[in-house]
């Protein structure tokens, strides 16, 4: 990709960006032009082709960004030691902290997989793939140790990405709930989704049992 | 809306209203133009003024059918006994039925509330939260009648939306899970999330602890 050096260029491809970003979460990439993006960073079209020599690069470098950050600040925040309820945890509020900070990239990056092309959809999803299997591995790890009580590993991670995921299209951080105590609840729902037990506490609190006694009951299977 | 009776009339506009959310759910509602429209149809973009006189008046009736077909489907499927455990049960299983039959509708519907004007938002959002108003009903009996452990009975139906939503995104009818193996598996996480225990089985199998005992726990509440 052609790259103006020093600081001018970087500001400019920064505001090329964050324009971008917001202009395709409102319109949509396809109804998007470059010269609509130019007149809103106030710069010739011209000028936009010197950082990304076409749309689809753009939106290409947007998208692969989006993933390489998420699993920058995965692999910062990951705890050292091999612990699923540890993981999990840090997993939901990374996962959360991460994309209430940037909901117009988080709407680009799930809705615009329809726009790139094969290659580059590849490329996405494989960034993509290796993010939601540090999940599926925690989950796997939690399964097999006990911790957690999980039927199917992948449909599990698929629920709990979309789960957490979607905060951002009603959470507003002026409201009722801080983005910590949307987390916190969010890591209460996770826990118990994956039938977890914890150190500071169950997430199941002892049952009324509803409508009759709780039956004995095995352990669970994990079938990935 | 002007609309012409008979079957050719009908015939016609179910094609449109095919045909429209296919090319919205492709390309985006600013993207796609009356003109594109007609040509997949094979009408011609003045013929489609006589069902649908704007391109918003269009999309408001995608939008507006979609929720008024899940309602029905919801009012049709609802178990008449106050029940829990049953409610969510049903609700979770004719949501992802539902919607895994109209992927490209739940993709408009989803999408594109960002198109609509104030008011038609304001019409498509009052009918989504009559919907979801069932499902906060059902958490807030069963969290009070301990059936439940639920922390946020809004946020808790929020996050149960968009984990059984969110199977038309990854769901194919010919990979190795049928809709009802699917439906079974989140029915099972959604019931380990709300924290239920059942007459037929816990969704939480008896827990080994980890990494240290259960520790005895109060009776979850339900702040709504």
């Amino acid at each position: 990709m052609a790259r103006t050096t020093g600081s001018d260029g970087e500001r400019t491809e920064a505001a090329i960006r964050e324009a971008a970003l917001k202009l395709i979460a409102r319109h949509g990439y396809d109804a998007v032009s470059m010269r609509q993006l130019g007149e809103e960073v106030g710069v010739q079209a011209a000028a936009l082709y010197r950082y990304f020599p076409t749309k689809e690069d753009l939106l290409f470098t947007l998208m692969r960004d989006h993933m390489v950050g998420l699993i920058a600040s995965w692999d910062a925040a990951r705890p050292a030691a091999r612990d699923p309820l540890g993981g999990l945890s840090t997993f939901v509020r990374n996962h959360i902290g991460f994309h209430v900070a940037r909901r117009h990239s988080t709407h680009v990056s799930n809705l615009e997989l329809r726009s790139l092309s094969p290659a580059r959809l590849t490329e996405v999803l494989r960034l993509r793939n290796s993010y939601e299997k540090e999940l599926r591995r925690i989950l796997r790890e939690g399964a097999e140790s006990g911790a957690f009580a999980i039927d199917d590993v992948e449909l599990t991670a698929m629920a709990i990405i979309q789960m957490i995921t979607g905060v951002i299209v009603w959470f507003r951080p002026d409201e009722r709930l801080s983005v910590e105590e949307v987390a916190e609840t969010y890591h209460t729902m996770t826990m118990r989704l994956v039938g977890a037990a914890s150190s500071t506490g169950v997430f199941r609190d002892t049952p009324t049992p509803y409508p009759s006694p709780l039956p004995a009951a095995g352990k669970g299977k994990a079938r990935e």
